[in-house]
């Protein structure tokens, strides 16, 4: 992975080309005067949330900038640019909020970036069929709270929910925290409106599709298709009750085994969260009162949330020879499952009743509504503590994939495994369905010079994407494809690729949206 | 339409070609000897239940018949008859059951007839995860019946469940009668193992997928991208408990709108039907004591199923003049919404509470179990009784379209409107959603010479085709698109007509798969 994204010094980019200038003159003629090549912003808009870009900045470092960086306004406005870079045959990344974890927004080529933020108006919603025409610039958070003036919902809470946008949402595939009860974004998304790499916008038609289902080929294309500017999206309405649920088990298999139940018997709470023992043991502390002191490693790592604690970790060598760490974490059992109902208040109620009967019956432990609450009040904390990690001199990840219920707990076992001798890992699971759920998993290490930690990096990542995907899951759940799982992609696609090929050609017959991205 | 398929005598079919003779041959030998070119082969392969090739049946005429017709028993005599085709460019297409009711099957252009009955193995049943790997050729009863005896079951209900196959249900994109709870066939559909038109076998890569989707992409491909061969699918385990209920509204605008607030509340009935006013007669009527005498058209009407009823009416000069019918129809107000409640037991008691309260709430009477009870003794009834109509000299057709809420009123009124002067028309909604749900119209007409029948026929179509989409529903819900649909397909997807033919190019660059269909 490390040759397919170039590094350079971070504060020595070269200035902008004559060529670059010009072509950011002629962009800047087309949406209004917003475009640029200034150095600051090309660094800026050279990453997002990948980790490993976030350890080259720390170290001084950047992927290849883009060239030009332009905020068109309209969709009027992103065609004209398409045009002229297909015309020009220019590379052009679409770019969100940049909160995308596998580095889907890396202008891997340079090129210009087109920031679609300002494309950020609710074109109309509807409260009867409960659905709103929104642009792809909108910020998940702003629009949660517009429509909840209305009493409607989005249905879709992403940890990234105060740094991610509809567009990103969707060009990643994503899912929320209470994609149990409200659907993955490919359900909540009804019609998309998209600048394909011709220029030309195409509208996507909704749901039931005569023949197939063209939608569904924009969700999760990253970029590569199409500029996603505005989609019709399904809301649900502001739940009447929640009911919050909490329980022990003697090991994840109990645990699994429970949630599996619940879901097969038709009950849909909007969260679960089954921590493995490691991690429920940092959940399990995090709202306890701060010990006095440090000592020893793990009472160092209960005193806050995972990436806090990660933080501080990271400070410690034995992170760097992560094979204690795990081995402790092997003599825990318990685990905790997070359970949140929301909807109508008697039918929660009973909905939570049933639940925990299911949990009883497979061995849990009632713990009460704390946990779930305490959940709830730190669902987005994630998002914003990841880099500080990063300033500690360690590195964090998150690998999310997903198994049926006859694969879970194998998945879990040799994506440990694989990666015990790595790094420090953890898991929860959550996104559950009938048939499986997605796991969770965060890798922690730390290692000497920026070499040796890149060279650890993709180790952990190549070891846990196999045991992964040989154990029987997916590539991905939620997270997208990017650049960390692109060779995972071309693995679980095969032949398929050529499919993708085609599409690609058609949709982007010059090649120019988001060059090299999902294996296109 | 008409000038797409052509007509021939049914009894005087051109002898097979000595080219179709040698092909017959070199197919045979692939598929163990089970290939024909028998003529009565040929004339039942001709068509499927779309109605006009029934009504041409009547009238002693048949479309284009396959020149060949095989039975391939393995993915690998699939792809081997595949290649074949691809290397001699002769049309393919792929067959089911045959219960089709667009005319998807019907071969346009000659050449072979791949019937994949034979292809009908259960290769496995995952009780865990909730799924099966089963054959395409297996049909519906069978393998819901064999799934119930493991407290299993499809989920998937259509009327068609005795005469259609599973492949079927994929390459129509249908849906059963308990959609609302368990979704339509694009939502149970894990994976599919499909042979292209170059005969090589596709798998496609099960959600969460990695990019975009491309199982949906074989999903409601009528044969056109791909022979499907076998598929994943998520299962349901047989429901705990069942709850009726039926109520009664003063018009379909509170029927409707009673609909919307119990799917919007989250509560999921697994079958929901809200009759109009005549199909509520004809509904009601239903399980009453048959009358001595028929007394005036309406009156001969109400006394047993709807298209039983039609089938008498067939032979009523009223149904070629439909206005007559349709105003008396106009006067009627009362409408029956039935409701059938699955899962566990205390969970669906408190569904039907929580829907009872919102339809009392809407203005609905409670009218007990019983209207609910009696549609399900006679869910599968009506595909049976189809082509009894036409042996009357009558025609009855189905056109299932959908739309959001706001427009599904203005939906109805419009057919109907448009459609008043060419037949008796009536309506059913069903398959709802939080957003919307499908409108089933059905459309009973006669006219005097097959000329004039097919004539009458047509302009129906297009009339209510043409009034759908005008006000604003898609062009189609679940029967599929076949030939009835063509026309509304390319004024629904515009420009994404060019990524379908994209598409067909990469899986099928001969265009030997269904050619015609899905306007490739």
């Amino acid at each position: 992975m490390t040759r397919l994204v170039e590094r350079l010094p971070l504060l020595d980019l070269p200035a902008p080309t004559a060529a670059s200038q010009r072509l950011c003159r002629e962009l800047a003629a087309l949406v209004d005067g917003r475009a640029s090549t200034a150095s600051h912003e090309r660094a800026l808009y050279a990453r997002d949330m990948w980790p490993k870009a976030l350890m080259w900045t720390r170290a001084g470092y950047t992927a290849l900038p883009p060239d030009v960086i332009v905020w068109p306004e309209t969709v009027e406005q992103v065609a004209a640019v398409t045009r002229k870079a297909c015309e020009l045959g220019v590379p052009l990344i679409p770019y969100g909020a940049g909160s995308g974890v596998c580095g889907g927004t890396i202008p891997l080529r340079g090129g210009i970036v087109m920031d679609v933020k300002r494309l950020s108006r609710i074109k109309s919603v509807d409260p009867e069929a409960l659905e709103a025409d929104v642009e792809a610039g909108m910020l998940g958070e702003i629009f949660e709270r517009r429509l909840n003036r209305q009493g409607l919902s989005t249905g879709h809470f992403p940890s990234s929910m105060y740094c991610s946008t509809v567009g990103g949402w969707i060009a990643a595939r994503g899912a929320g925290q209470a994609s149990n009860r409200y659907g993955k974004i490919e359900d909540m998304t009804a019609s998309v409106t998209a600048v394909d790499g011709r220029g030309e916008v195409v509208v996507t038609p909704r749901r039931p599709v005569p023949g197939w289902d063209l939608t569904q080929l924009l969700i999760g294309s990253e970029g590569a298709l199409g500029t996603i500017c505005s989609a019709r999206m399904h809301l649900v309405r502001t739940p009447e009750a929640r009911v919050f649920a909490g329980f022990k088990f003697r090991g994840i298999e109990e645990g699994t085994e429970a949630i599996r139940n619940i879901f097969q018997a038709g009950v849909r709470p909007a969260v679960v969260r089954l921590y493995d023992p490691f991690d429920t043991l940092l959940v399990g502390k995090g709202h306890e009162a701060k010990p006095a002191g440090k000592k020893g490693l793990l009472r160092a790592a209960f005193d806050e949330k995972v990436l806090v604690r990660l933080e501080r970790l990271g400070s410690l060598t034995a992170i760097g020879q992560p094979i204690g760490l795990n081995r402790a974490a092997d003599l825990l059992r318990e685990c905790l499952l997070v359970l949140l109902f929301e909807g109508p208040a008697d039918l929660v109620e009973l909905e939570a009743e049933e639940a925990t009967r299911v949990c009883l019956a497979a061995g849990g432990e009632d713990r009460g509504p704390d946990p779930a609450r305490t959940w709830l009040e730190k669902r987005y904390a994630v998002s914003y503590k990841q880099s500080r990690v990063f300033d500690s001199g360690a590195f964090v990840d998150t690998m999310e994939v997903a198994a049926t219920w006859d694969k879970v707990t194998q998945v879990y076992h040799r994506v440990r495994q694989a990666v015990a001798p790595l790094a420090f890992v953890m898991c929860h699971f959550s996104h559950a369905y009938p048939e499986g759920c997605a796991l969770y998993f965060t890798f922690a290490g730390a290692a000497g010079s920026l070499e040796q930690i890149e060279e650890r990096y993709d180790a952990i990542w190549r070891a846990g994407l196999a045991a992964a995907r040989s154990a029987g899951a997916t590539a991905t759940h939620h997270h997208g494809v990017g650049v960390s799982k692109l060779n995972a992609l071309k693995g679980q696609l095969g032949d398929g690729m050529r499919l993708i090929q085609a599409l690609k050609a058609t949709f982007d017959p010059k090649g120019i949206l988001n060059p090299g991205k999902l294996g296109v």
